[in-house]
């Protein structure tokens, strides 16, 4: 049996995936989490953050994984340290704090930004100096982002190097990460699966579309020449290596303007870029997670079709894309819905969008199209 | 909502299709079906016979369906006639007796083997002289299906000409119909689907492999000609209209050594030689019921690779196949599995494996072999 902790729609979509392979899932949900609990029999609600419901929920799966990484990672270690298998593992996790992410990037030969961390809120002085010597030596503009509790865009600012001083000074959350603001020419994902027998497999390397920060289309084939892909595939191949992942890990890239290809961040976990997967690949990213935590053979990772495109079902407030499928699939009949079970209020993913297709451009557009019929609301 | 009466493994793969849609399904389930409980937590326990369990169920739901046809035909007939959505139809559901199918198929321009229904229970006379005159000019083997109640090649038998007359003296079931054993070429399925507003498709021709009577492989492209495909697909197509389905409708036929298609029989549901077309196809023939009975827009119906083959995971009685995954895997990494959650007694079907492939004749042979490392049991 695999326990998850958390209910979103990760979970949601590995009970999905487990239901065929005849895998028992249990999840620990939040008492706010709908997506898995509508469709998942075996859930029990509680806090992944709380030791107690960790524990207790652990000592009845064979093998526990995450929906998402805001999980109790000390007990998640004592677990660990008792014999339990949790996948991924507690060092894994830990790369989803940035600034441990890029400076173990860095010292381990993994490309990242130009960067520089430093901590506003302890007692070692000098924050501000460096932060603003960083940006004074950065160009006109710096990105700066909370190593921890960010995602879809928060916590990550644009600042004028004459704003850094005054930011540092105000802010009071986990250390920054500043890195320049970079001549991106396109933003990269690559899904990897790793198992504990150390079977590791990429996905082919897909295109990344940002909105505000966040994640909005997701295209294959990406716009980029074969030695990049093959640089980013490479790459992630690598991360998955260093972090000792287990399970799917997505490693987002940027490609620069001289095909420098550079890891922006990972999650330790199925992601986003990877839901095209589903119908895209011959192994979802989902099926995979569950092969590689189960130590079982992973599946092959070829894409099956030309063209794949995602786009991300935004919920708009007043219009509820479950009483909207009939419209979407009248405009286009062959797309793939996904909906989460989520009420679409607070501009959250709700669900999402694949189209098969055979050329990337019209597949994009389709995809998008089927996605704001849903939506209600025009966010591309 | 939709209600699924019955909480087999048709039902587990309807909700399997149902939850991405963002569709909420409810099941009927008989105290031993152990398919769909395991997955769908809206599952109400009761006898998809009884009236009143039939008639309660209904109320609480949007939509009715079935997972199998064994249903209380009266209390549908009563609840469709105050006006609630039954899909398919009473109608359509009258079709699974095979003496009413097969004489409104032959009063109804659909081609069908030559054949005489006699009813050894009624107190007509002649039943048995029917027969044996129907037996002695339909060559040394004559085949005798129960009219009701039959599936997986169970109360279908072959006779000599000089068994009919004792068979049909001794005979106390529902009326049988006799047919001609023929020269059969192949056999195919055709699935096809209609929605309320008339809309119809039919997937590509499959090839249908029976051993013992039971459908134990199916394999895209069929080993037959252009013409012979289409007139099938033409034959589906006008049962759906002559049986007035809503859903999808399995059509089996019969090819005889001329190029002849003649309909061996129907089911009035989604089936187990659809089963490929969840990886195989553009959409399943599980999402595409769903769509159907809620007056959606149907989805295309292309395959989505040049050779698809399933086969089927028979229980042979000690080794379940839950715990086999990952040797199959091993063996055929890029096999799709999918398990019911039915233990593996009395050579039931307890899940089925899809591989897509270049090729019919290898795409075939890695899927046997797939079953058959799950199964532990080489049945073919």
């Amino acid at each position: 049996m695999v326990g998850i902790l958390g209910g979103g729609q990760l979970a949601r979509m590995l009970a999905e995936a487990a239901t065929p392979l005849g895998v028992h899932v249990r999840v620990l949900a939040a008492p706010g989490d709908e997506g898995a609990r509508e469709v998942v029999p075996d859930t029990v609600v509680g806090d992944p953050l709380d030791p107690d419901d960790v524990a207790r929920f652990e000592a009845g799966v064979d093998v526990l994984t995450i929906d998402h990484e805001n999980v109790d990672h000390e007990t998640l270690a004592s677990l660990e340290a008792a014999g339990s298998a949790v996948r991924p593992g507690v060092g894994t996790l830990r790369f989803s704090d940035k600034a441990h992410q890029r400076r173990a990037f860095a010292s381990g030969g993994i490309p990242v930004p130009e960067f520089v961390v430093v901590d506003p809120v302890a007692s070692v002085p000098g924050a501000q100096e460096v932060a603003v010597a960083f940006a004074s030596g950065s160009g006109p503009e710096v990105v700066a982002k909370a190593s921890r509790g960010g995602y879809d865009g928060r916590a990550v600012w644009m600042l004028g190097a004459d704003q850094v001083g005054p930011f540092v000074a105000a802010y009071e959350g986990s250390p920054l990460v500043f890195e320049p603001k970079l001549d991106l020419r396109c933003e990269l994902a690559v899904l990897v699966a790793r198992n504990p027998s150390g079977e590791v497999r990429t996905w082919p390397v897909l295109e990344t579309v940002q909105v505000d920060g966040m994640c909005d289309e997701v295209v294959f084939p990406a716009p980029v020449e074969d030695h990049v892909a093959q640089r980013a595939r490479e790459i992630a191949s690598d991360v998955a290596e260093l972090t000792g992942a287990v399970g799917v890990l997505a490693v987002e890239l940027f490609v620069l303007g001289d095909d420098e290809v550079l890891v922006n961040e990972i999650a330790p976990r199925v992601h986003n870029s990877g839901h095209l997967t589903i119908e895209g690949s011959s192994t979802s990213q989902f099926e995979q997670h569950l092969r590689a935590i189960l130590d079982w053979p992973l599946g092959p990772t070829g894409m099956s079709s030309p063209a794949v495109a995602m786009s991300n079902v935004v919920g708009s407030g007043e219009i509820d894309p479950r009483t909207r499928q009939a419209l979407a699939l009248a405009g286009v009949p062959e797309a793939h819905v996904h909906l989460y079970g989520k009420a679409p209020r607070d501009r959250r993913k709700v669900g999402h969008v694949t189209v098969l297709g055979d050329e990337r451009g019209s597949t994009r557009q389709r995809a998008a199209m089927a996605a704001e019929l849903l939506s209600g609301d025009r966010v591309r």
